[in-house]
C-alpha cells in the first residue's frame, strides 16, 4: 500500500464521520453550515457515487488547503485562470473542475516548474486560497453518469431503454442535426464527417475525448447512424467514418469540441449538488470554447 | 529478440545488398527499373534515412505482398479508401502512407476482425494487389525532417538559422495568420486561441499531432508569439494558451487541423523520391480533410 492510497483511505474514514455529524446552522434549509470543510463537502460527494476508492484516480485536490470552510463553490468545466478569478469574485473557495488545471491529465507540474503561465497561475489560486478538486472519474461514474446526464438534458433527448448513451430521433440529416448540436450547445463550430444529406434517426452519444477504440465500436456494434462525441483523435474516428462512407455504409461523425460537450454536465452538478449541501452558495462557471475560427 | 526483430533486421540486411545491384533497365534515367521490387524501393528510401532502424517503428508495411515488383507508387497523408481505389486507377501498386490505414497509432487488426468497414478495406486493398507502408518515424527523422520541409516549402517561409520549426516572418495580426496560414494549406476551417488583433512576428511550427508537453514546452522556451500545430489534446496545449492570454501574455496558437498540416510533407515525398527511384511513376493523391463545419 502507497502513502497515496493510505491518504485516500484514512481520508475517506475520516470523513464518513464527519459528514454524520455535520453541524449545520439552525436558521433554515437555505443556510450555510457553519462548520463544513471541503475536506466535509468531498466526503459527502464521494458518498453519492457507487464507485469504490481507486488509488489511481485523478480526482484529487490539485491546489489549496481542504481543511477550511467551505464559503461557496463553483462548478466548471475546466479551472481556467479565469474561472479561478470569477469563482474568487463570487466568493467561492472550492472549484470543483471536470479536466484538469494544469494541461496534463495527472497534473503533474515537474516539468512546468520554471514556466511562466503554470507559475501565475499557481499565485493566483494562492493568494485567492482556493482549493481546486477534481471530479473527473467518479463524476463518469455516478449512476446514471453525471455528464451524460447535464449533456442529456441540455439536448433534450430522450434515450433507449436500457442504453443512456443511444437515442432515437425524429429523422433529419446529418447536416441539420450538426446545427441542432451547435446551437443547442452554444458551440462556436461543430465539424462533421459524412454525406450531410445522410439521413440520421438513431444517434450514439460520447461526450468528451472517450478514445478512438470505444468510439469505433460504438459506431461498430451498435446500429447507430450517427455518433455525436467530444473530441477525437484526427487519425483514428474521423478516418473511420470516412472510409465507412466511402464503403457506401449510412454512418455520419460529428464532432463538438470537448468542451462544449462536457460543460452540460458540469452545469447539472449544480442541481446534483444543492440538496446534498444545503445552505451552500454553489454556481456552474462555464470555462466556454476557448477557440475562434477563420 | 522478438520475431518482429528478427524480421525487421533480417530484412534490412536482405535488402541493402538489393540494393547494391538494382537491375535497373538500360533505356536511360526516365525508364522504370524493370525488376525493382516493393522491397527494394523501401530499402533505397531507408538508405536515404539516418536514423538506425528500430525495433519499435510504426513503420512497417500494413498489407500485400512487397515482394512483387513496383508498378508505381502513390505518396499520401493517410491511406483512405478513396486513396487506395485512386491508387489502383493509376496502375500504383505500393502506396506510402504517413498515418496508419487502420485507425489506430500500431495499426493493430485484432479488435476489428468482424468489423465491417476494416473487412471491406482489407478485401479492396486484397482485390486491388496494393502493398501499404507506412512512412512516419524515418520520414520525421530524416534531415531535415521530410514533413517540416514540405510544410515550410508550401508557406513559403524561411526558418531561423539552427532552427528548422521557428520562422520569423513580417509582423501580422493572429487572426490574420490564421486566414494566411489557412489559405495556404487550403484548409476548410482552422482555429486559434489568443487575442485576434495580437501582433506575431515570430512562429513556432509543429505539423501533426506532437503532443501537448511538446508543444508547451515549445510555447514556453521559445520566444514565439504563436505556435502553429495540426492537432491537440483540447485540455492540453489550448487550455496552456487561454491562461497564457488571461495571464496578459501576449501568446497564440493556430490549430490547423491534422491533415492540412502535414500534407504537403507527402507531396513533397514525391520530389525526394524521384531522384532516388528514376523511371518509377510516382504520384501524391492527397487525402485531404475528412471535415464539413456548421
Amino acid at each position: 500500500m502507497n502513502s497515496k492510497q493510505t491518504g485516500r483511505r484514512t481520508f475517506l474514514k475520516g470523513v464518513a464521520g464527519a459528514a454524520a455529524t455535520l453541524p449545520f446552522v439552525s436558521s433554515g434549509a437555505t443556510a450555510a453550515p457553519a462548520d463544513l470543510t471541503i475536506n466535509d463537502a468531498i466526503a459527502i460527494i464521494l458518498k453519492n457515487i457507487p464507485k469504490p476508492p481507486s488509488r489511481d484516480t485523478v480526482d484529487t485536490v490539485k491546489s489549496g488547503d481542504p481543511t477550511q470552510k467551505v464559503t461557496g463553490i463553483a462548478t466548471t468545466f475546466l479551472a481556467t485562470y479565469d474561472v479561478i478569478r470569477q469563482a474568487a469574485d463570487l466568493g467561492a473557495n472550492f472549484v470543483i473542475t471536470h479536466e484538469p488545471t494544469f494541461y496534463n491529465h495527472r497534473d503533474e507540474t515537474d516539468w512546468l516548474r520554471s514556466d511562466a503561465v503554470y507559475t501565475a497561475k499557481k499565485r493566483l489560486l494562492d493568494e485567492k486560497g482556493i482549493v481546486v478538486w477534481r471530479f473527473h472519474d467518479y463524476w463518469h461514474a455516478a449512476r446514471p453518469d453525471g455528464i451524460l446526464t447535464g449533456v442529456t438534458k441540455k439536448l433534450g433527448w430522450q434515450p433507449q431503454t436500457g442504453k443512456e448513451n443511444i437515442f432515437t430521433i425524429p429523422p433529419t440529416t446529418l447536416r441539420d442535426l450538426a446545427l441542432s448540436v451547435k446551437q443547442k450547445f452554444g458551440s462556436p463550430s461543430v465539424r462533421f464527417v459524412g454525406n450531410p444529406s445522410q439521413s440520421c434517426r438513431t444517434i450514439g452519444l460520447s461526450p468528451g475525448a472517450y478514445g478512438g477504440g470505444p468510439q469505433i465500436t460504438l459506431l461498430s456494434r451498435e446500429p447507430i447512424d450517427v455518433l455525436v462525441c467530444g473530441e477525437i483523435a484526427e487519425w483514428e474516428t474521423s478516418e473511420y467514418v470516412r472510409d465507412a462512407v466511402a464503403e457506401g455504409k449510412s454512418k455520419g461523425l460529428i464532432v463538438v469540441g470537448h468542451v462544449p460537450s462536457e460543460e452540460p454536465g458540469m452545469e447539472w452538478l449544480v442541481e446534483w449538488l444543492k440538496p446534498k449541501l444545503p445552505g451552500v452558495k454553489i454556481t456552474h462557471v462555464p470555462a466556454g470554447s476557448p477557440f475562434s475560427y477563420v
